[in-house]
C-alpha cells in the first residue's frame, strides 16, 4: 500500500529492485536472456525506430577486458552475461542507403532521444530479469573509456556504448536505498523548489540510517554531502571526452 | 511462454503495452500518481544522482498550450494528466551551493546519462500506470519547443523536458506493433548485423500484415520503407537547434 493505492505485481516488482554486485557462478538458464530482451522490446521508442541493439558478453576474455575498461568493477568480470546496451542508427543508416536516402547523425536530437529510448529499453529488460530471480546493476563506467569498447565489441559507425548491466544469479542481495521524497521530484503544474532545504535534510537523514555511505571513521555520511563531491567534479577518464567519442563514431551533436 | 521460459507476471505487464492516443474524461482516483511516480523512483539512477523532476500538469489552459506547442498532438490536451519527465541538476546546483561546490555542467557526460536516467524512470512510471488500467503514450514532441515549454512550466536553470507522458483511462485500445526480431537487436559477443536485410525483409512483411503505416491508397507500408523517411530527415522544428536550447538551460555539452 501506497498513498492508499493498493500495489499492483508489477509495482511490486518495481519497488523490489536492489543494485546486485555479486554473483553465483551458475549460469543464465536457456532461453531466458533472448525472453528478457524479447520482452525488453515492447518499450515504446520515438516515433517507433527502435534505434539500439545489445551485446551480450560471456567470454573470459572479453569480460576481463571490459571490467578493466569500466574503472575496474569486478562484478564486470564476475557475472555469467555482460550486457552492454547501445544507441544504435548503424541499422536505420544501411536501410537508408539501401533506399536511396541517407542517415540523419548531424542533430544532437538525434542521440538524445536514442539515449532515452535506450533507457526505456534497459529498465524493461532490467525488470523483466529481477522477476525471474535474476540481479542485475548497471555500470555507466562502460563511459569511461568509449574508443576502447567501440574496438573490443566492433562497434561499426553510428552505434554508441550507453550503459553496461551485469546479470546474474545474486549472491549477496544488498538493502535499499531510500529514494528522494515525493514532493522533491513529483511537483504540480509548474516547477517549484519551495522547502527544498527541509525536504533534503529530512532524506540526509534517511540515508544516514539507511548506512548507504560509510565514512572512514565508521559514520555515515547524507546524501547531499555525497553529491556535493559527486557533481561537482568533472567526469571520471575519457568521459570529459565523450562529445569527441559521438564524433568518430558519427554522431555530429550539432 | 516464449522461448520456452514462463512469463513473469511482471514480463506479461511489460509484453502488454500499447500507446494509448485516446482518454475517457474521467479524472486519475486519489493518490494514483504519487504512487505512480514513488514507485517508478526506485529505477536505478547514474551514481545516484536522482537526477530528475516530474511536472504533472492537469489545467486545462496548460496543456492546451502543451498540446499546440507538442506539434498539436490533440492527447496532450485530452488527456486528464500531462506528465513532462525533465532532467534536472538544479537540485544538485543548489546542493553544490549551500556545501561551497559548483555543479558540472560542462559536459556532455552530464546530460546524457541524466537522459539515460529520465528513460529508466519513465519506463518504471509506464508499467506502474499501465499495471493499473491506465494507458499512456510518450510524446518527443516536447522537444519541438523547448524554449516555450522552459518559460509555461517555469523550469530554472539545469532543467530540461526530455519527454512527455499523456496518463488517462483509455476511451480505445489500439492493436500492438510487432518488435524488430530479436536476432536483429540481440548480438552475442560482437557487434555482427550479418542477415540483416533477410530479417527486415520479413519484418516488414510482418508490419504490413499488422495494418500499421497506411498509405492513402489504402495500401500498406513496411517499417524501412518509414524509417528510410524518418530517420533521414532533419528533425521536426526546433529539435535541430536543440544544443542551442541546452546551452540556455546552462549544458554546456563539451
Amino acid at each position: 500500500m501506497s498513498f492508499n493505492v493498493e500495489l499492483t505485481p508489477a509495482m511490486q516488482q518495481i519497488r523490489a529492485h536492489r543494485s546486485v554486485r555479486a554473483f553465483k557462478p551458475d549460469p543464465i538458464p536457456e532461453g531466458w536472456l533472448e525472453t528478457i530482451i524479447e520482452t525488453a522490446q515492447w518499450a515504446s521508442s520515438t516515433c517507433f525506430r527502435q534505434v539500439y541493439s545489445v551485446i551480450a558478453v560471456t567470454e573470459a576474455d572479453t569480460k576481463h577486458e571490459l571490467m578493466k575498461l569500466c574503472g575496474g568493477q569486478k562484478w564486470v568480470e564476475q557475472c555469467p552475461v555482460f550486457l552492454v546496451f547501445c544507441a544504435d542508427l548503424n541499422r536505420n543508416a544501411d536501410i537508408c542507403r539501401a533506399n536511396g536516402t541517407q542517415v540523419n547523425l548531424e542533430h544532437t536530437e538525434t542521440l538524445l532521444s536514442a539515449v532515452l529510448d535506450v533507457g526505456l529499453l534497459m529498465q524493461n529488460a532490467a525488470l523483466a530479469a529481477e522477476s525471474l530471480g535474476l540481479g542485475m546493476v548497471m555500470i555507466g563506467g562502460i563511459r569511461d573509456n568509449p574508443r576502447e569498447v567501440v574496438k573490443l565489441l566492433s562497434l561499426p559507425e553510428a552505434v554508441f556504448a550507453v550503459s553496461g548491466m551485469c546479470l546474474g544469479f545474486p549472491a549477496v542481495i544488498p538493502n535499499q536505498r531510500p529514494r528522494l521524497p515525493l514532493a522533491e521530484v513529483l511537483h504540480r503544474e509548474r516547477y517549484q523548489a519551495n522547502g527544498r532545504p527541509d525536504r533534503l535534510a529530512a532524506y540526509d537523514e534517511s540515508i544516514r540510517t539507511a548506512h548507504t555511505y560509510r565514512r572512514k571513521d565508521g559514520s555515515f555520511k547524507g546524501w547531499t554531502e555525497v553529491m556535493a563531491t559527486n557533481t561537482s567534479r568533472p567526469p571520471e577518464d575519457e568521459r570529459v571526452h565523450l562529445v569527441d567519442i559521438l564524433r568518430e563514431q558519427g554522431f555530429e551533436m550539432k
